[in-house]
């Protein structure tokens, strides 16, 4: 289950090849291949890595100028996925096109909007200022699942696994699955989702922490962040001397983390994500320390989401039991049902393309 | 296809850590994962190992004492499978609880009762004594078969595969196909099935008989065994010389056998086993070589069974011939088809909890 | 989709071990595992691998003379198929036999008739005279494709792939994916078919014609074959200096190729192929580069295959796009549907024995 009209990032920048490099990059997106390149004025083209003639992958051909050329018959498609030169072919015939899809760069993410054309607006991109900030400085970070995504969602939007499943890492105390989190829907034009809200006070330090400052005592620590569709969260977090007044974050640890789930296949994710810190708290050190540190405990989510599912799968009909921790959770799987649900009627009400059919 | 109302060895005592442990073991009975671990008391646990929040694995989290914690949220469930705690949680809901199964410890072999408890008699479990007795001597043996357990039942249940599958190790003569079974049905309080014996008259000793004894020449074989439900051979097997009287078993070679199969899935089998020799013939170094004798037979068995397998899997509904020497391994399939009716009859009868479904 | 009242090629001669070794040779061919072996005399057998009593596959066992034995029960099937002995059987029944396929032998290719034996006439053999002829040298070339044989013979219905897939070895010009390709239906005795004619004037000579001469200028090149089913392309091919007259030899490059297709399963394919060069033209080393340059463009259209498959696999309903080139192998999958569907008809017509049915 999933959303089409949303704005899915398929790679970070640094993940497309330069217009003078000859490699081609693809990624499946929602059970679709495309390939994503750049054209000489530095603009991008997301193209359905699918020829239309004999279905080759346009990703084994080459770039040509601002075209691709199929490297099994020849056929060349321009940016707009219009075929403007086929070998042996008098008159190519008009339907002779691959898909496009909108593409845009924000904050160093490339996204690409998997729904109807019409309705790809901008206002739905997420905030990820953090992803390109002077004022923030990160590692980008990026892992494959062979999970559904919706099985890291729940991960991501219920934080009292942290006492647990990262124990030595992120988290560190019990009292972070003890702390209610507080949980409110989002208004405001951006893409719709909750904001979830957990204080946890007096406890030691995270790992993280720890690596950006020195603490003598314990800290006051605070998870806010916004979980929006189709599954990116955008967290600012932190820890604060127990002495210091709220207000005073002179000897505290901020970080903000952007991170965003695009679903591959149905039983598989890409993840891209990265946790800043502020630009005049440590060196490049600190980024690489904060960056190993993630990438450890995401290793830790990784291992009991992938036996989660394992599970799942020996017994997919039996049902989970719902509990209080969970409403993070289940408020945003029924905000995805609504969407999809809503989606699925307002693509049957305008006399749908069948090739953009929902899935 | 299998039956529920039955004993299933899950694994060698050995197999189970020790309180002191931290390690937890876990195998998958039925499609069932299960957990098995020790109480304080050395009393024995078998619970599913599938959180009842999220179907996380209760084996990726760790034990509490005679209790076990789940490593996604901190759930913490009894020996009974009760959840004692969920942090986070105030009123712990009454149905948060994990299936736990009858276990029972017999001879070194651990069971679990996988169908309705209130049909869980000792009295059904197989007289496997010789895996603890003073008297006999044996190296424990496990395989794991990526194939169903009918089949390697159905070998079980005809020896006329010794002349040729072990011909250079268990046979060694093809008067062991020609020799004619005599196949009875078990009648007594244990568990049903068939008793098959088969004698076997001046052969060359077989290559485990010779790790015992030197024979200088041929000897009468024999091979008395039963096959009980659900998948259990307990076998008396020997040879003595031929000009020796039936009675005398001074220079005879006396082996007692217990195998058993327990399914995993729907195509992949368990399989544990020993052939114990009499204590007072041969030392360390007899077990041993009667154990690689037994592996390397055992693997003999493994190759053309799951050949076979890979056959059957081309063209599933393709018929096999009856032939005469397969009256062991027919009648045993018949009993357990009759047994599968009959427990699913019962079970019908009985308002079944959805959650004890025959498979 | 596939014919059965054909004859395919199961294996190159050599691959057939002598009567006085004893191994077995098996391969699947439309999904039936099938033994090869040789009688005393020289004769070919091809049997089902699959004894009739319990599936265990025949190549696990033992050639006995003309005979097999199977490796699981010990039932000897002789070279009709016939079992002749099942040891502690008194009585063999009738039915215990393995089906036995027409096997024959023409200029190296040892081919087997998967249909009714009564359509199996040597007519329907192909003319694959250069796999032995005293004026012809090659060596032979197997691979097998984890992709259907359809899209392996699309391949191979339109050259103009040539300038692309192959543009730096067979091919190494567009010019030849430009020039039209005449296509006529095959008359005549022998297997059904199409004639692809192209000729390419005034291009550079590929990598093969320079294996086997050297040329100053640009040469005439033309590739004119045969198309026949089930799946054989039987081709002359060759470069001739441009200046040269059409009737002119003396410094062209002559080569003629036979590549067959057998599929394995749905999903997978068996490819025997090879490439003469006239005998008279070089000398051993030629014949070697020639080969290994046929293997490096044969690894070129297995990647793009591979990956073309791939992709269709995530969207199989997907439509392709037909354009002109892809006559020759429209008309080929036109004309194995028309086949499919008489033979479906004449064998409903003839009260089918189930065994055989078509797949």
């Amino acid at each position: 289950m999933w959303l089409r009209n949303c704005w899915y990032v398929i790679a970070w920048d640094r993940e497309i090849p330069a217009v003078s490099d000859d490699r081609i990059f693809t990624r499946t997106v929602l059970n679709e291949p495309i390939v994503v390149y750049r054209k000489a004025d530095g603009g991008l083209v997301a193209m359905e890595d699918r020829c239309c003639h004999r279905h080759a992958p346009l990703s084994k051909g080459r770039k040509e100028g601002d075209c691709i050329r199929c490297g099994y018959h020849g056929l060349k498609f321009d940016a707009a996925g219009v075929c403007v030169e086929a070998p042996g072919i008098a008159n190519v015939p008009a339907k002779a096109r691959v898909r496009t899809y909108p593409v845009v760069e924000k904050n160093r993410w490339i996204f690409v909007w998997m729904g109807d054309e019409a309705r790809a607006h901008l206002s739905l991109l997420p905030d990820n200022f953090s992803c390109d900030h002077p004022e923030w400085r990160y590692r980008p970070g990026y892992m494959r699942y062979d999970t559904p995504w919706l099985l890291i969602a729940d991960n991501l939007l219920d934080f009292s696994h942290l006492s647990y499943v990262h124990e030595k890492t992120l988290g560190g105390s019990t009292k972070i699955a003890q702390a209610a989190a507080a949980i409110e829907e989002l208004g405001g034009p951006g893409p719709k989702g909750l904001r979830i809200t957990r204080r946890v006070p007096d406890v030691p330090p995270s790992s993280l922490h720890k690596m950006v400052r020195t603490f003598n005592g314990n800290v006051d620590r605070w998870f806010v962040y916004d979980f929006v569709l189709p599954g990116t969260l955008l967290m600012h977090s932190g820890g604060r001397p127990c002495e210091d007044a709220p207000d005073d974050m002179s000897r505290a640890v901020q970080l903000h983390s952007c991170q965003t789930l695009t679903p591959e296949t149905d039983g598989s994710t890409h993840y891209f994500f990265q946790n800043s810190h502020r630009a005049g708290d440590g060196d490049e050190t600190t980024t690489e320390s904060i960056y190993q540190g993630l990438i450890d405990a995401f290793e830790e989510d990784k291992e009991v989401i992938s036996a989660q599912y394992e599970t799942i799968k020996r017994d997919p009909n039996r049902p989970m039991l719902p509990l209080a921790i969970d409403a993070g959770l289940a408020r945003f799987r029924r905000l995805v049902e609504r969407e999809v649900v809503a989606e699925r009627a307002a693509h049957d009400a305008t006399a749908p393309d069948p090739s953009r059919q929902l899935a």
